[in-house]
C-alpha cells in the first residue's frame, strides 16, 4: 500500500475509536480535555517502540498496540491515576498490510474497552521502520500523585508480579529456552506480548506508598532508581 | 557516542527545562498538570518529524527543535489556545555528537523562553532514523476552542502571512532555486527552517472566527478541509 493510502486507511480506521468528546472524532489536529472534577489533576505521560527494538517485525498488531498502550498505563499505575485517553503517533514507511492496520485499530479499541479510554487525537507520518509514541492522560487526586523520590530510609521495597518475566518471553519468542514445555513457553510469551498496567493497584498505593515506580530497566536499576 | 551514553547526555541536557513543578526535572516517568483556572480547559496535540522527510540531515539542531516545538504550537493557535508545556519523544540512532544534542536543547530552551513553556517528560528510545514526538498542551476557555468544522456557508475564508515560502525555502535549501537574490534564498530558507505560530492571532479569533486551521498540507487541500 502506497504511504498516503496507508495513511487514509489509518484515519479510517481510528476514527471511530476517538469517541471522547473532546476528539471529535479526529476531525480537528488537536483535542480539548475537558477540567477535570474538583480536587483531581491530570497526570500525563509519554513513551515509544520502534519495532525491532520493543517489538518484533512478526508480532501479532493487535498485540503490538495493546502493548504501547499498557507501557503508558503502567507510568499512570506507578503514580496512582486513572486512566482517561491518549494521543498516538505513528512513523511508517507505509508497507503496512491493510490487515495489520485493521489488527492494530482492533488491539486500541480491546484495550479502550478494557481501560474505558478513548484516542483523543495524534499524527501519523512517513519515515522508516516503524515508531510508535503514545501520550496516555490519567486523572489523579490533587498532590496525592506517587512519585520516586518520596522514598525514605527504612521504608519496606516490595514488588508485585514476577521479576523477569517479559526478558524470558522473549527469549521463548526467539526460540533460545531449551527444556521449557510448550504452555511455559507459551505463557512467557504472553508476559513479553501483553503486559499488565497495576492500575488499582496503584490507585490502592496512593494510601500508604511513600513512593512507587513501574520495572522497566530491570529491578536493580529501578531499585537503585528508587534508592537514588 | 554509543546509545546509552547519547540517552544519558540527554538526560541531562533536559533536566534543567522541565522546571514546570508537575515535571520535577524529569525525576518520574510522568508528569502533573495542575487543573487549568476556573474556565479554562486543555487542549492537547502531537505532531511527530522524521529526518529526511520533515527535516533535512544538515539542518542545525537548535533550528530542528525550534521547528519541532512550533508545528506543535501553530496546531493550538489553530485552536484559539495559549501554550502550557508540552512532552519529547525522541528515537535515535545513538550517532548523535555532543555537539548536536546540545544544539538541540538549546534551541527548545530557546523557545520556552519566548512561548512561557516547560518541558513537562517524555521518553528516549534507540531505533532507526531520527524520529521526533511532541505533545504540546495549551489553555482556551471552556468550550470556546476553535475548531475546523464551525464553518458555515457564506464564511469569509482569510489566510495569515504568505503560502507557500515553506515548500520554497525547502527548494532553497537544496539549491533548486535559480534567479534568486542571496538575501531572498535566505529569508526562504528560515521560513522553511522557524514557523510562527500565530498564538495571538489564533486567541484574538476565538471572538469572531466560526472555524480555524493551520495550512500544513497546502492551501488548496486545507480549504477543501475546511469547505467538507
Amino acid at each position: 500500500m502506497a504511504a498516503m493510502d496507508e495513511f487514509a486507511l489509518i484515519e479510517r480506521l481510528l476514527a471511530p475509536l476517538a469517541h471522547h468528546p473532546g476528539a471529535r472524532r479526529l476531525a480537528d489536529d488537536g483535542a480539548r480535555l475537558p477540567p477535570p472534577a474538583p480536587g483531581m489533576e491530570l497526570a500525563v505521560t509519554k513513551d515509544m517502540m520502534a519495532e525491532g527494538v520493543h517489538f518484533l517485525p512478526g508480532d501479532p498488531p493487535d498485540l503490538i498496540a495493546r502493548k504501547l498502550l499498557r507501557c503508558n498505563l503502567s507510568d499512570l499505575a506507578a503514580m496512582g491515576a486513572s486512566p482517561v485517553g491518549y494521543l498516538l503517533g505513528l512513523a511508517s514507511d507505509g508497507t503496512r498490510s491493510q490487515a495489520w492496520l485493521q489488527g492494530f485499530a482492533a488491539g486500541l479499541e480491546q484495550d479502550q474497552r478494557q481501560y474505558r479510554i478513548a484516542l483523543l487525537g495524534g499524527d501519523t507520518i512517513a519515515a522508516g521502520r516503524l515508531t510508535l509514541s503514545l501520550t496516555a492522560f490519567g486523572e489523579a487526586p490533587c498532590g496525592r500523585a506517587l512519585t520516586r523520590d518520596g522514598a525514605r530510609v527504612g521504608d519496606l521495597v516490595a514488588v508485585s508480579g514476577s521479576i523477569g518475566d517479559g526478558a524470558l518471553g522473549l527469549m521463548a519468542r526467539r526460540g533460545q529456552l531449551g527444556g521449557l514445555s510448550g504452555a511455559d513457553r507459551q505463557s512467557l510469551a504472553w508476559r513479553y506480548l501483553l503486559p499488565q498496567p497495576r492500575l488499582a493497584l496503584g490507585r490502592a498505593l496512593r494510601a500508604c506508598a511513600h513512593a512507587a515506580l513501574d520495572v522497566s530497566d530491570g529491578l536493580l536499576a529501578d531499585a537503585g532508581q528508587l534508592a537514588r
